[in-house]
């Protein structure tokens, strides 16, 4: 689909609405608020609807185009980046009512719920999604590329990911020359990290268990040691991504403790553990190299009951 | 300059001699290889000279090119990466008796010591200079374009520094078309870490002190838990560098014990401060941004001056 499509169509109705999925994360802000600004610069207003997004997205103009409600009923749903109506949360009711919807969206998973459906498993983002839909580059602006560069820079972990594609890298070329600084702008959605937070990783790697022969890497953190270092959930999210970067390292598990005798546990596998059959052993779920569950048990029993079931794939 | 004219002038020489800086890093192995690789497409043989390669480049064809010294005397001489001949450490007496010295390089330092100079500072890397340098791209392969990839990622830091442009990109995107797995190599050059050093890191993050209201972070490693984690210098580079990270740091310090009372530092600034007028207050030296020195005194003591001088700054 290409952006003067779009446009066109958009033309009829009144109330615009543009939504992203429940969680939003880079791609998801990214995908709405440049597609927003494009289409503005066709005179086109729309809202963006957005629930709980992250503060650390606010180098974007959040608060010119993201709200959390709208007051009357949105007459044209443009979906950015959901596989499905249920992905949009609360705001997924406004699909019963609206006159359009338009999916646009990169997951091969997506259900096809709009009457028109733009959907690219190949692409690594919605944001480049939306980038291969511009057509006459005058209405790009910096705003809109580092919206967009947003997008696909999280969504490919940083170009890292095997969804960078050369059109990515392409698309990124494009973006940064408009000119803003993408090394901050990296830097702040990435590496940037709360003191506390940073103490909490520290704690977490130093007190790290082997099991398997230094294939299954364990570490954990309690309900003291979240009072004590003052720490959230949120500060602990990047723990178990670090401890899967360990050399022979086959799976990597965090144990948080959320009440004195119950853990949520987050896995990662290098590829040979499917670790989302491990999960669901635990009444959780995933995918095969990022799964979660939780266990309600004294933490030593908790992690022999994980490590003996990963065990039996290793 | 273009590869056509450097075939056309190498025709004329026997011994042609690739050479990098002392302690090689990503994008002069890059480049020394990508360019050897290049040149064999036209039927010149040539030697890259390297001492002390790290093993982390193995995935490159490096016992296919790299020697560590040469028998006959070289003829022609192709420098790369380095910004001037001491940088080329023992190497650098080759040039004495070379017919011909050609300076491919991109630091703004350059001092324009080859016979031919194709300096520039504007380049992400070397490597990107190579890629340039390409006009008939039939002669690009698989292991040319992984060879040019890894140097162009090592200087930009994975694409995240500002020395980034959309040739960079560009290069990246044609690059990448040529087929490898780009997320492993990545992986491998920057995440991949030995579990001693995961745990150095857990040690020095836990026990980081801060200093003038958090802006200013120090940790350190002494002789005792160089034994005790069965480490080396090597296992605790990146640690300031994620000190660095921490919000609200201005200027991280790390200290790692060389002898009893002797301990190297390593400073990484944000910004404000300019670490190595820092560094030469202790003998040392460095960049704006990242300098290092050595002090002879207990670790409270060093800790106390290092931390002074800072302040001045702050």
């Amino acid at each position: 689909m290409k952006l003067s499509t779009l446009v066109e169509l958009a033309k009829n109705y009144k109330n615009i609405c543009l939504l992203g999925h429940i969680h939003p994360d880079g791609d998801c802000v990214g995908a709405t608020l440049g597609l927003a600004m494009l289409l503005e610069k066709y005179n086109i207003t729309s809202t963006v609807l957005l629930n709980d997004l992250p503060n650390q997205y606010d180098f974007l103009p959040i608060a010119r185009y993201v709200r959390d409600h709208m007051d009357e009923p949105a007459d044209l749903i443009i979906s950015l980046d959901a596989s499905d109506p249920e992905r949009l949360g609360s705001f997924g009711q406004l699909l019963t009512n609206a006159k359009k919807v338009i999916n646009i969206d990169h997951h091969i998973s997506n259900t096809m719920f709009g009457d028109y459906n733009y959907v690219d498993a190949e692409a690594s983002s919605t944001s480049e999604m939306v980038f291969q839909m511009v057509e006459d580059f005058s209405v790009m602006d910096v705003d809109i590329a580092k919206a967009l560069y947003t997008g696909i820079l999280f969504d490919t972990g940083g170009f890292k990911h095997s969804n960078t594609k050369p059109s990515t890298h392409l698309a990124a070329a494009k973006l940064i020359s408009y000119g803003f600084d993408f090394s901050e702008l990296i830097h702040n959605l990435f590496d940037m990290k709360p003191l506390k937070a940073f103490k909490a990783q520290g704690l977490a790697f130093e007190r790290a268990l082997t099991y398997m022969n230094e294939r299954i890497l364990v570490s954990y953190l309690n309900m003291e040691d979240y009072k004590n270092l003052d720490i959230e959930k949120s500060d602990t999210e990047s723990i178990v991504h670090y401890m899967n970067n360990v050399d022979g390292v086959e799976v990597a598990v965090f144990f948080y403790a959320i009440d004195a005798d119950t853990y949520k546990i987050s896995l990662r596998s290098k590829g040979i553990v499917d670790v989302c059959k491990v999960a669901i052993n635990f009444g959780g779920g995933g995918h095969q190299k990022a799964s979660g569950a939780s266990i309600k048990a004294p933490l030593e029993e908790a992690i022999l009951a994980v490590t003996n079931v990963i065990s039996l794939q290793l």
